[in-house]
């Protein structure tokens, strides 16, 4: 098995209600035909689809679904973008769970819930500094490159 | 907002185990100093971490986290690389929710929980071919580069 994630779906009560907020983030869709909103990340996508739907297509019910046992990391070149994209998520509906703030291992992050109840982390990880022309993130970063 | 999802934590009540199940599929993880187990995929990377842990990082309790309302997709470049890839889940203790199969859009794929919950669907997607060079995924695909 290689190692790769190609999509990461997120099931929504009201997709178009949870498009609005990506949107308001500043994400850009990319053309999707068939009524899945989709953002194109690096070497993956995004993609916000019906619960209903989503439950039905793996079998299961709405009712065994839940959120947050999963998180998504949004790494930052620099600790001062954390707080600002915590308010701009509660500005477009998210919910602020943990207000930026500096952690343990050195970092500075915070944590939103969107308005379905799927978590982000925005954080800045010192040690593991983005590579420069594309944003990609590895867990022992890009430094040394 | 840049489009990037750095890092997808995925929450373990057991996390050894839970990283024994991503050893069994073919994963190898990247070296990591402070109890996160890591795997890098494309531009991110796949973190487990302590269920409790990560609820208290971010101010919720265990009970409030849940599964399943987001999915990871692994998309393989040929419709035969699905049912096996599933089986392989199973194999390693995963629980397949939905066996290989035709879906309506044209594509070929099956769903596999992983022994936290966490759930997969392993998919053929003719329309979106993977990069050549690396396997990234994009919604459109590469087809036309």
């Amino acid at each position: 098995m290689e190692h790769r994630i190609s999509l990461i779906t997120l099931g929504a009560r009201d997709v178009d209600a949870l498009a609005a907020f990506y949107d308001a983030l500043g994400w850009v869709r990319t053309p999707s035909p068939d009524g899945v909103i989709a953002y194109d990340l690096i070497g993956q996508t995004l993609g916000l689809y019906p619960l209903d739907k989503l439950a039905e297509d793996m079998g299961l019910s709405v009712s065994d679904l839940g959120y947050g046992a999963c998180t998504f990391g949004y790494n930052v070149r620099d600790k001062s973008e954390v707080a600002p994209l915590l308010q701009r998520a509660e500005a477009a509906g998210g919910r602020i769970l943990k207000p930026a703030q500096d952690v343990f291992w050195g970092g500075h992050h915070g944590y939103f819930a969107d308005p379905e109840g799927h978590i982000w982390e925005i954080a800045h990880n010192p040690f593991s500094p983005l590579r420069e022309e594309d944003g990609a993130f590895r867990w022992l970063g890009y430094g040394g490159d």
